[in-house]
């Protein structure tokens, strides 16, 4: 069986592809591991138009909800290669392969990973990367963020509402972000800023108890229960080969002669939200995005269908 | 004094755009005769993510309410005129110029006139571009819809609920638009369809009284209290000078090699929403596009100010 269309991730671009394509009542999957993307690490969403003050959490809830009017339920799997050969395009999954005749890639953003040993061997154990969501398991525990940016200062923030104190460690002389944010950081006395600091281990036993680092030469070791990793995000687009950005970011066309918009470097693959060259990465643009790709996908499958004689 | 920024039109794009220039706190203004666009106009809403179920009238309130929050207050002046000379845009409404760093043009689409005599003399004496708005006015009483599309066809069905009797015109030989709408269209025995009909004239007193219109070259006369015209829609962008498909819709250009996007042919000036060549008419899509506009807009007024010794 060919689908008209297969949208991977369910983000705020594939959960809005999904509502349209719904309504269109075309025959379409929506497959994505996880339901809400980086949406569901906001711990409060206040830029979303016509909604205010709701959780990350509260906001993913309410997409699903729009997608259960239309009886669109996602398919929890792990997408492993999105290929086209001929007029079709494959997906396969951990568990299948799928057959459409277009794709949306809607895969979003993942944190990027610190690259230390022990990194690996804690994952969850200690180790983590989203601290809106993991924040309250470190009640009275003492905590380490990696990343001096925007969002390493919002999860230091975050966290010292948790934790018995947070160290916030920046490679580089100083901190980034923003700097009302900054300002906050420096005046919260749970938090202990350390500049110039470059990690180089995580240890523990079943659990992170210590991170060894490296600060003018000198060694040293911090008992930290927890590492928070929020040195930036990559796109989630390995398993596509289309053309991307030099930051993994797939690249977007536009034709100001054809209507055709979201189209990728491969004919039938569009692609929408975090995981596309669009410099906005906000949920109301991803949304956006999402809508766009799904209607220039299906005048593409209206074509399709024509170039295989069907209707 | 020179704003950093001033948006024109308050509909999905423009608001969209306001809550994040307040959010970034620049000096900015929202200048728009009406409020909510083409949104208001909508009886009801089911495609913006995450809401269901709302009249247009309540979405629009929705996106009030979230402007509230940042104390944004639309300028209710209608505009006469954008331009720009040097460094400087000048926004020329009726009742004052303003001048900026940059523009967003976010002013949608208006009805298209039919372009009879009658027309704009009863404007709102029977004559009328909005069923949703103005249908239950009809109360028992004998409309005319001109247009058999897609806005056509829903304006007869909305409008059939209040009318004692609705005549569908459309002046080719067979109604356009979705075959369900047009399927229930036909199956409405209030309403009479009527195509290869051409409108002549909308003739009244104080208020409309008939329309005439001629089919297979005879003329005859309908008696009628009010004419729905829904003929399509045209681009709010006469008061600038950028460059135009040939629908009148503002182009929108994008780089790749740069992050700036919803740039239009002047430097500083950029656009967002159904008022540009962006094939998607959408609210998600025109909410997402303001963000976007907002977002580059942003990045010029950085340089504007390093560029003449500010910050």
């Amino acid at each position: 069986m060919i689908y008209d269309l297969i949208i991977v991730g369910a983000g705020p671009a594939g959960m809005t592809a999904a509502i349209y394509a719904a309504r269109r009542k075309i025959n379409f999957l929506i497959i994505s591991l996880d339901i809400g993307g980086q949406m569901s690490w906001s711990s409060e969403v206040d830029n979303y138009p016509g909604t205010t003050h709701v959780s990350g959490f509260e906001l993913v809830k309410q997409f699903q909800d729009h997608m259960k009017i239309y009886g669109i339920k996602v398919k929890q799997e792990e997408i492993v290669k999105v290929a086209k050969k001929g007029n079709i395009c494959y997906v396969k999954t951990k568990k299948g392969i799928y057959q459409s005749k277009t794709v949306i890639i809607g895969s979003g953003k993942k944190p990027k990973k610190l690259g230390v040993p022990g990194e690996e061997k804690f994952l969850s154990k200690g180790v983590n990367y989203c601290a809106t969501c993991d924040a309250p398991l470190y009640k009275g525990k003492v905590v380490a963020v990696a990343g001096g940016g925007n969002s390493g200062l919002e999860a230091a923030l975050f966290l010292s509402k948790y934790a018995k104190g947070v160290y916030l460690l920046e490679v580089l002389g100083k901190l980034g972000g923003e700097a009302h944010l900054s300002d906050k950081v420096i005046q919260d006395k749970n938090i202990k800023v350390m500049t110039g600091v470059k990690i180089l281990e995580i240890k523990g036993d079943n659990f992170v108890n210590s991170l060894v680092y490296e600060k003018q030469g000198k060694i040293s070791e911090l008992n930290v229960q927890g590492v928070f990793i929020e040195v930036g995000l990559v796109s989630k687009a390995d398993f596509i080969d289309v053309q991307k950005n030099r930051w993994g970011e797939i690249m977007l066309f536009r034709s100001t002669k054809t209507p055709e918009e979201n189209i990728t470097s491969v004919a039938g693959v569009f692609a929408a939200g975090d995981v596309t060259d669009v410099p906005a990465k906000q949920i109301v643009v991803a949304a956006g995005e999402g809508c766009k790709a799904a209607l220039a996908a299906f005048d593409y499958i209206n074509r399709w269908d024509k170039a295989h004689g069907k209707k």
